[in-house]
């Protein structure tokens, strides 16, 4: 609903064929389910590799500027009249000089800047795939458990859709995204308890008689709502003239970005889009939250769940549903995975803002500090074109900053306390 | 330095041929004055009617997709190189059909919305064009005395130049401002005193040597800043498919915006880029800073300064500089002003907040209020094509929010709590 440029001549024909099993391989229907009924592994879309050789580069291009540019390439919303969206996507990819030499990168830096989006995170992008399929699957309602920014994008996709919706999240949340979230005016419900407890009892109430008629937008129909996190990897090869990037450092809270970014690559690759040059894919994890930091650390295919502290509340996920196969990305690139903690996350917040103009919350604090971390001890190579991903706001985590951040001169609205604060001589 | 379209393939030349005096018509070259030497009076900027005619739609269109695809019809910046900026502009005009609905407009209605830019607010527009007169007028260092919105954008843009910057605002903003404005790092210099004291400390502060080589955006290169805010109304127009809306709301502080957006319309006719159709030009003030309504309401030419209290800090500005253009432009027209008080402000908020899912800090809330109002007392024509602007973000303004919205539910996390709370039967 948002106008930006003209809609697209052609609807593009969906190239989703099913669902199928990452873990036994078996086939579903386009139907409302995120676990295999053979084995209760987790179910992904499954494309018919031939339409999606049929888009172009000229196609995309010619399409809106926001994520729906690339219909052709998710499994729904490939017609406007469709769509239950608020236009996210093709934010800014910031070029960061100046952090680049502070960090001693030599091969080039850019910033993903998700902060651009509608309720700014990279929710939004999920959220709208979500939210359609869920129309055109014929749920009436849509729902979801949240750290916030999910709760913000949600309730606003909701609110501008005219759809009813209910958000839950926990709650001892940053006040901005409790405000934010309830200013839709839609059910939010605050629960006593981790991100972890709200989620199990959303899966509770998904199998209620009263939310029969009512997507989860990350549990029943989470595999279209993943497939949105794709969209980031698709607008960074374009924005650099579709040229897949060498190194990627993504913030891991379920690992399902980190997944989608590499798969968006795989595809393009496979497309045709983009040329088949060598990428690795690098996770971000505070050391608050940081199961897949450790099995990465250890070798281990599984992932140990574990209690969530720390700042970074966006990524505070101690049981991360995507954590084995976000492994399996970061080990196929040969990329790494580091932790930091809170105090390095708020350095690496002022660090972004400092050289580059972007205020990022927490989760890219992390990501900016893992950064540092990894050219620092060797594993990211600074000669090599790497991207940061910003996924959120700074404004809706200030909580953090306020103590060590503020005015660095206080005086009177005269010329003599300007002069005694050392402001003219 | 934000890549997001193929630069344009030819740099235009600036159209603008010097500044002239709005009271005198006294013309200058291309200098760092906002003030006339013959009578005083406010500078802006001259330009070649021949240069802006050679402007198209179609040159327009294969531009960027930020404010510098208009740079044939701004004064600075035709040369990528030359900007100092982070690349705002081409926020989302998003239909409203259902806050249309509930005030009864049936002729369309659309929220242009400038919370989207990196900062968060409209001033990025203005910011980007002063930072770049600035550079190009031999500036070192860029400076401002801000009501929190600018101070963001200043610094911010400071930051990802790498330029100095002095930020001055007054000591009791809301807090989000504060720490947004400190976390880039610049310096930031908070005032005991209203806007209106702090606005007088740093024209006393510009006269100094020690600011001799510093741009005062809003004040010593404002007849450049002041342009930015034209890109708005460029925008508006391209977005609705070259159309002029017949209404347009806007929120007033200074009143420049609103001139700027009607100097828009007239400037895209007179270069044959849009038609000529009618427009009228609505303000919207706080009942807490209502100088330029009390002066349109008893038919006064000049605004009598006020005192400036309530919550729409954006706004309280007491003695806006330019008021008697905006009551110029707004009886021309043949528009309006409207003022709402505190409550109503905060109404207005929620209102767009829950039919648009776009959260507006309270100058958005102020111009949701007046609108319904000038639908209500019949002096704006709901049958007629209605654009509202939001100019900033409601997560930089919480405080009003805080004690009237929340969670809807509080429960644990079981479904026996759920159950409790007539969540599920």
């Amino acid at each position: 609903m948002t106008l930006t440029a003209p809609p697209p001549t052609e609807v593009p024909a969906s190239p989703a064929r099913g669902l199928v099993c990452r873990n036994c391989g078996a086939t579903f229907g386009l139907v409302a389910e995120h676990a295999c009924a053979q084995c209760f592994g987790p179910l992904e879309v499954d494309y018919d590799p031939e339409r999606m050789r049929a888009v172009t580069r000229e196609q995309i291009e010619a399409g809106p500027q926001n994520i729906w540019r690339y219909a052709g390439l998710l499994p729904v919303g490939q017609d406007p009249a469709d769509r239950v969206s608020l236009d996210p996507g093709l934010t800014p990819l910031v070029r960061a000089d100046r952090l680049a030499a502070e960090l001693g990168i030599t091969g080039g830096l850019w910033v993903k800047d998700d902060s651009a989006n509608p309720t700014h995170s990279f929710k939004d992008r999920v959220v709208s795939l979500a939210a359609t399929a869920a129309r055109g699957l014929g749920y009436a309602k849509i729902a979801a458990a949240s750290t916030g920014n999910l709760a913000n994008s949600v309730a606003a996709h909701a609110a501008r859709a005219g759809l009813p919706s209910y958000v839950f999240i926990p709650a001892d949340l940053e006040p901005g995204k409790v405000v934010q979230s309830a200013v839709y005016g839609q059910t939010l419900v605050a629960v006593d308890g981790s991100y972890d407890d709200v989620n199990r009892l959303t899966s509770e109430l998904a199998e209620t008689d009263e939310f029969e008629d009512t997507a989860f937008v990350n549990q029943n129909v989470r595999p279209y709502y993943a497939e949105g996190s794709k969209t980031m990897g698709y607008e960074i090869a374009e924005q650099l003239g579709w040229r897949i990037p060498a190194q990627v450092v993504i913030p891991m809270a379920s690992g399902s970005l980190l997944t989608k970014v590499d798969k968006a690559f795989r595809e393009l690759v496979a497309a045709g889009i983009a040329e088949d040059t060598p990428w690795r894919v690098f996770g971000a994890q505070s050391a608050g939250c940081d199961p897949i930091a450790t099995a990465f650390d250890n070798g281990w295919d599984v992932v140990k769940p574990v209690k969530s502290t720390g700042i970074a509340k966006s990524l505070n996920i101690g049981n991360p549903a995507d954590g084995p196969y976000a492994l399996d990305a970061i080990r196929r690139t040969g990329g790494a995975v580091g932790r930091v903690g809170d105090e390095q996350i708020v350095q690496g917040i002022r660090d972004l803002a400092r050289t580059t103009g972007v205020f990022a919350e927490t989760a890219g604090g992390v990501t900016v500090a893992v950064l540092r971390q990894l050219v620092e001890d060797g594993r990211l190579d600074p000669a090599q074109e790497t991207v940061v991903l910003n996924t959120g706001e700074g404004l809706k985590t200030l909580d953090p900053l306020t103590p060590v951040v503020g005015p660095t001169h206080r005086i009177d609205p005269s010329l003599r306390s300007a002069r005694a604060a050392g402001l003219v001589g």
